[in-house]
């Protein structure tokens, strides 16, 4: 599993030094820090931009760029910002990301051709929303292949999220346990060994339980996610038992003798 | 998961009493203790005896039996210990355990169609040796169903332990990732919906790894087991991390609404 930090948002002091009063050093010295922390990629998002959202996405690519050579998720819903974010990351750079809904397909899943970037698709609906059971998702990921495929995507480009869902949700347990089968079935159903990214701070928030139970929460998942082979995690980098998690697991799975001693 | 005992053992201070002394107290007590940590079954292992043995194993069990009904897996490698406990044992008996070898087969097995008892199946070689694949041990497994309905066991009663490596082992690591594919596709290989079974204090048994280092990989691969579709655990049910663990994957796979609240 490779640690995919989300700590760069663009609602957070270090981004918005650089995104309000051009103050590139905190980003630099938060990247520099999520990179010691175990990060092997990093989600670029600067959250909801105003006035000048392409011009402030580059600099914002640019200032992480000036820190490290990582793969970067250029994380935008605007078409104009991600490729503002693509053109600025240059090479290693990851679109995230699109869905079925037909402006997605028709205005961001292009730029990852034009650009020769990866592209995350979303196992959502045609509305945004994620239907409610894996059987339905998983022919969300057969659309999305199609439509990738049509827009000239290679296949191996495509990074499928399959959608985790807060625990606090009525049904969120459920619905995780579903993404789990659906992590499994992806490879089978799509015919390639596509790879997978989940957005791990989701199962968590907005949870009012004490952070003793979030934790545990999250310690007994992601092991259920690695064993079902997830490829990229994204979460807290700073989540120092999420990564401890991380890790271990990386150990247990890994074809390597005596990996587990690394734990 | 159901959570096994696996605290009563012929070796330890308490079982030792009632079997060197005709002591029962302790046993009771300790069975009390491992009742309110939330063991749901319990081994019943009293290691091997020299004479009266069977006598023995009849007053262990039936020490055990004055305090619980909860089921107990009655575990001896000797046919008329075996037998002793079953008889004790009375009803919700588990057989622990057979394998494919020819004496297991034709003087254990015939004892749990004798006394309606489940049975515990190794998934071993006929020298009794863990075979190095995972289609070799889906292969035992065929085997090891065929032997029991030929005996008359209906394959209701079958529960199949696919045998976890220590992770000192050269290669554990990747027999026990092999471990969790045999979990997951032996109810599709035998058709029926098997319970499945490990000892889950085996994974760490012999390591001269740190404490620390052993709860990690404990905690890394109980999860994995529970979303694999592990019926029973048998552990140490006073190693509180892995019981804390296990009830949060029972939480988080449960199909009940907020059931991670529970945690």
């Amino acid at each position: 599993m490779i640690l995919v930090s989300d700590n760069l948002q663009g609602t957070r002091p270090p981004t918005r030094a650089l995104l309000e009063r051009g103050d590139a050093g905190p980003v630099r010295e938060l990247v520099r820090r999520m990179v010691l922390q175990g990060a092997r990629m990093i989600d670029v998002n600067p959250g909801p931009l105003r006035r000048d959202a392409a011009r402030r996405m580059t600099s914002l690519v640019e200032a992480v760029r000036s820190v490290t050579d990582l793969p970067l998720l250029v994380d935008s819903a605007d078409p104009a910002v991600m490729e503002a974010g693509l053109v600025a990351c240059g090479r290693a750079a990851i679109l995230n990301g699109f869905s079925p809904e037909p402006r997605k397909i028709e205005r961001l899943l292009p730029l990852a051709v034009r650009y020769g970037a990866d592209a995350v698709g979303y196992l959502v609906d045609g509305r945004g929303l994620p239907p409610p059971s894996a059987e339905e998702r998983l022919g969300i990921a057969v659309e999305l292949l199609a439509a990738a495929e049509q827009a000239g995507l290679p296949r191996e480009r495509l990074i499928v999220d399959p959608f985790l869902a807060p625990l606090i949700w009525e049904d969120g347990q459920r619905r995780n346990a579903e993404a789990l089968e659906v992590i499994r079935r992806l490879p089978e159903v799509l015919g390639f060994s596509v790879r997978t990214v989940v957005g791990f701070s989701n199962l968590t928030s907005g949870s009012p339980a004490p952070r003793e139970t979030r934790r545990r929460a999250e310690a007994a998942f992601l092991p259920m996610l690695a064993a079902a082979g997830l490829h990229m995690v994204m979460l807290d980098v700073f989540n120092v038992e999420a990564v401890r998690t991380a890790r271990a697991c990386q150990a247990l799975l890994s074809p390597r003798v005596f990996a587990w001693e690394s734990l």
